[in-house]
């Protein structure tokens, strides 16, 4: 069984799970639950049934495989799947808002649509129902998987805070980056399988390797999605091509060219951004090796990781799926 | 000891947990910690540590008072106050950048000095950062109290929503808005006293007695809130006369004078809206006894409080204190 059929099995669990936690809501109330519904992407923008795109959910796939790895019961950590999905989802809701991005997975965001003050009402909610979806684990487990879910979430606005900081500063260094998407990206996938491992055993040093498994693979996956906003296929990303150059943002193949030439921070910082200075930085990105840079940050990160899962000598189907998840979050087209 | 000394008491300890919940941060993250800092009233614009107004720290005397009246150990619900006062404290930062408001507790807002972006983020930090508190509580009280303060933050989004949404209506019937004002402002209330008794005891029916007393107590609460939005003193409410009409809210007795008197609800709807409008709707509002019925409201729910905390056939210092904090709540200056 590949990863794909086990999340086959899976996340139609998951998603029953998270449509009984994100309800439907009562008269009025039934606006409140629906845009959430609508993010979700099971509603359209009149709030009626929809099937629309649900993103990859994952964080869920990520925490029940993890669970089944370590030889214990998915279904008990379908809560936790859940919750993470839904603390990914409050993220991605304030994000939109906080970066007036227009859309998200093909469709208009929910700031968008209904404005600004209910999408920030939205999130909350939806970062609220995360927590409230623990409350279905096994009580055995519901305190540590509280507080990792909770330092994981303290996390993400670090890493949001660095982020938006870092946006306004002309300079960041590759360090400060890392730091950054540590917090922003890898600290809610190290959750993901650290609270799958905390659901099937009680060993320590298990779960710690689980958590930097996560944490590896998550810092992988940022890294690649830096490489596809560069280089990546506009077909294949639905963005267009050196998408996050456009936008001026500080990725690490741009932070890398920025220390090695000093043109390109004044380029990056200059009252003038239009299609030829994008193109100058591109070749200015491209000569200096930035993508064989990044590329090979990327393979260590994951490198790491299966280190991490391969140090269990566990070599189950489960095991398998995970690795094979490792390297389709990785190994994306691009 | 009247409710003033308990406070003298109590408050202390609760603002030194919080203060270690909410920590200083290192390095760059000193500002993320710092913006929470100053909403807290800990810093000011600066992030240098200073003396301002906190608010009066209701909900967790509420608490602390509702598990000390049930013979429970005060010191034990110190982290459930703390995580009520974040969650009041999350939902004000998010409320602010919601409704534009400039000014805090005679400061400017979170997102007036440092962006909505920023702000949004800093309400979602403490969020987070109440949940992380209770895990600071008795173990065998700490999955109760994660459902009441999930249930009640829940409550507060839906409260939140009507309340975005009313803004927008011609008309909103006195059903409706209390359904609004029971979950935006009472739920978190009612909160507050269940679980001081929760800590305090595991009968069931004093619990849900000291639930009801805290809901109603909180409607009470808001009840008089909008008295002195219409009729308040400058000099006690620090805002404008009449400050909530200006800003055509529709609250209590502006709803029920709209009952009363459509040519109200034509000038509300209308385009023109300065100091003549202004005056002309007060009288109106004057003339219909929309004050009378406010009053009688508050009074109501203030007597229905009363009553639940008098059920319990208590009479402890602690009840006394109780007591004399309800109607201090209820019975502020107008």
């Amino acid at each position: 069984m590949s990863w794909k059929d086990k999340a086959a099995v899976y996340l139609p669990e998951v998603e029953k799970f998270l449509q009984e936690i994100v309800k439907e809501g009562e008269g009025e109330l039934s606006r409140h639950y629906g845009m959430m519904r609508y993010h979700m992407g099971w509603a359209d923008e009149n709030l009626r049934p929809a099937v629309a795109s649900t993103g990859k959910r994952l964080r869920p796939l990520l925490c029940l495989l993890s669970c089944e790895a370590l030889g214990g019961e998915w279904r008990e950590a379908i809560p936790a799947a859940a919750a993470l999905e839904l603390v990914h989802n409050f993220s991605l809701v304030h994000d939109d808002i906080q970066d007036r991005s227009p859309f998200r997975r093909h469709r208009p965001t929910v700031w968008k649509l209904w404005g600004e003050a209910l999408a920030i009402n939205v999130g909350d909610a939806l970062l609220i129902l995360a927590c409230k979806a623990l409350g279905e684990l096994p009580l055995s487990k519901f305190k540590e998987c509280c507080q990792i879910l909770n330092e994981a979430c303290l996390m993400l606005t670090e890493g949001q805070f660095l982020d938006l900081t870092f946006e306004k500063r002309e300079k960041v260094s590759l360090e400060e980056y890392m730091e950054m998407i540590k917090r922003k990206t890898a600290a809610l996938m190290a959750a993901s399988a650290q609270m799958g491992a905390v659901i099937a055993t009680e060993e320590r040093g298990v779960i710690e390797r689980l958590r930097r498994f996560g944490e590896s693979l998550g810092m992988a996956f940022q890294v690649q999605d830096d490489i596809l906003g560069l280089w990546g296929d506009e077909a294949v990303t639905g963005k267009p091509v050196a998408d996050d150059l456009r936008q001026r943002k500080k990725t690490l193949p741009i932070i890398y060219a920025m220390e090695r030439e000093p043109f390109l921070q004044s380029l990056l910082a200059g009252a003038e951004w239009g299609e030829k200075e994008v193109t100058e930085a591109l070749e200015i990105i491209n000569r200096c090796g930035a993508r064989e840079f990044t590329e090979n940050q990327a393979l260590s990160f994951y490198r790491k990781a299966l280190e991490e899962l391969e140090s269990l000598g566990l070599d189950s189907e489960a095991v398998q799926a995970l690795k094979e998840l490792a390297s389709f979050i990785v190994g994306r087209e691009y």
